[in-house]
């Protein structure tokens, strides 16, 4: 099948076309055509399977350069991080709302029938929340981030209802450990104070030690991207968003397990600075999920958070 | 205070501007000025306070003509309805969501702190609902129209929270009944049923007498749509939108109320010629609501809907 990711070169769209052209374990999805797309080009791949382009999504040109009607599946994975997208409005909305409008809108004139996979978050839900969040609890977005993916995601459910494409949104949880740099989402100390300290440096957190987070790590949220395409698009029934598996942690925990799996000298490495902002942001996000339809529908989920920092120990550290 | 009222040649918007310019009981606004504007030159009014004004608010130079610094209170009432938003998908989106995400624009640059009070629709409710809907109850439109209401919703959400409007989000019941023609929304016969049969017409029943509605009057969603603009946004915290007050009535118990009301043989002009695409959307829409947020507001609630029908009788039967 032809396969599109957009957003190829970030963290995770680049994970999953890793995981889409994988022949051990083999892949979930038999890809015999891969187009990566990016603001950038991605990286070439040492696959002929695979093409790579550089697109401004924002452009109404770029969808049309990248769907054709052999496209059976579009993975759309390009976003502006929540912090750039509260700094700068309108370029949020811009590349998190009309760039997918733009994508949608080709994929139902040239390949009506395309997956449409669409990675939102869980930074949809925020404000007056019920103790315990399911795929049925209301969005009340705190941040325009979230709100421009909850309008995303009402307008896929549409096309879906419509038969204009085949969409499914996966709402991922914080992602945690994340290889690489810092980036803009204000959940990214939830990365860097693991990461940092185990790679020698000092790291900053912006919230309390209290603080909760909903979380997963970078592989089982790129597992359960891929294996969102491989449902039939009747099992999610009238509602295309499901609330994927996560971890409830808070940043103590965090530091216990970092302490535990890497020493008193790592962990001291985090330091405390609290940032008001970015506190009340993370603050807005929920913590505790019913993921019941996830799991339902055969959504992975991690362990613990040990495992998840030895994941990253193991596969990502000597990377950097 | 200076007022702009779209949609004003419509059946609400002209009765919202009959009630911002009521004196005898005195309007709820203080009104100096009064723009009243729609796609067709709503009719002059005998009141020096009021201009009008044909504009198509899908084209981007419309909001620039009706917003300016002065502006107090935008009463955004303009919309493309059910039935035509279902057929005409593209027009719909460009008039339910495109407009309203221009005059947020304008009012952005131009007006920051007026009130922006948005008529949205039950209709965002749908597929897998609580038995109680409240304000809080994930919506999941199943008709395109209530999809762009429910984009539009998010989008005034994010701009109150980020102080670019204040606004506040109205979601209307099924108006019924109302005065005039039958229009292209898929509740329409809700209005028809009793208007047509005390008319002396015949009227056709597109849905079951066992379907049942969530209806208000005419009078009482027009006084709370202005009330809306009332309110002061700090009391509506972190949601911006109200399910307004109604009735849960069935086809049954409307056409008993009409018979009682008005006798057997006006009763008997309805006929009943089922229509699948329409009860199917209808019937996607929630009758039992929770209004104790909206009843906490201080919003208004019919008595029942004997009184509803005797109220048109009084107030509109003659001058048709």
């Amino acid at each position: 099948m032809k396969v599109v990711v957009t957003g190829a070169a970030g963290f995770l769209g680049s994970r999953v076309a890793d995981a889409l052209l994988r022949k051990q374990p083999p892949s979930l999805l038999n890809v015999t055509e891969l187009i990566l797309t990016d603001i950038h080009q991605p990286p070439s791949r040492n696959d002929n399977r695979v093409k790579v382009l550089a697109l401004d999504l924002t452009q109404p040109s770029a969808a049309e350069q990248l769907i054709d009607k052999d496209c059976d599946v579009i993975f759309h994975l390009a976003a502006v991080v929540s912090g750039q997208a509260e700094a700068e409005f309108d370029f949020g909305m811009k590349a998190n709302l009309e760039a997918t409008r733009l994508l949608l809108e080709t994929a139902r004139r040239k390949a009506p029938r395309a997956k449409f996979v669409f990675a939102s978050t869980v930074g949809v839900f925020g404000g007056d929340l019920p103790p315990v969040v399911d795929d049925l609890t209301a969005v009340m977005p705190q941040t325009s981030y979230g709100t421009a993916k909850a309008m995303s995601e009402l307008l896929i459910n549409d096309y879906s209802r419509r038969g204009y494409v085949d969409g499914r949104i996966v709402r991922l949880p914080t992602v945690s450990v994340r290889a690489g740099v810092a980036n803009a989402a204000v959940t990214s100390f939830a990365s860097g104070i693991v990461r940092e300290p185990l790679n020698g440096q000092e790291s900053i957190c912006p919230v309390k030690k209290e603080q909760e987070l909903w979380l997963a790590s970078p592989a089982s949220v790129v597992h359960n991207i891929v294996y969102a395409a491989t449902l039939e698009g009747s099992v999610l029934g009238k509602w295309r968003a499901v609330n994927l598996p996560g971890l409830r942690v808070s940043v103590r925990e965090m530091l216990e397990a970092l302490r535990k799996e890497a020493g008193d000298k790592v962990a001291s490495l985090v330091r405390f600075e609290y940032n008001e902002t970015i506190a009340r942001m993370v603050a807005s996000f929920p913590v505790i999920f019913d993921n019941s339809r996830a799991l339902k529908l055969g959504f992975a989920v991690d362990s613990d958070f040990a495992q998840v920092i030895r994941s990253y120990i193991k596969d990502d550290l000597k990377k950097n």
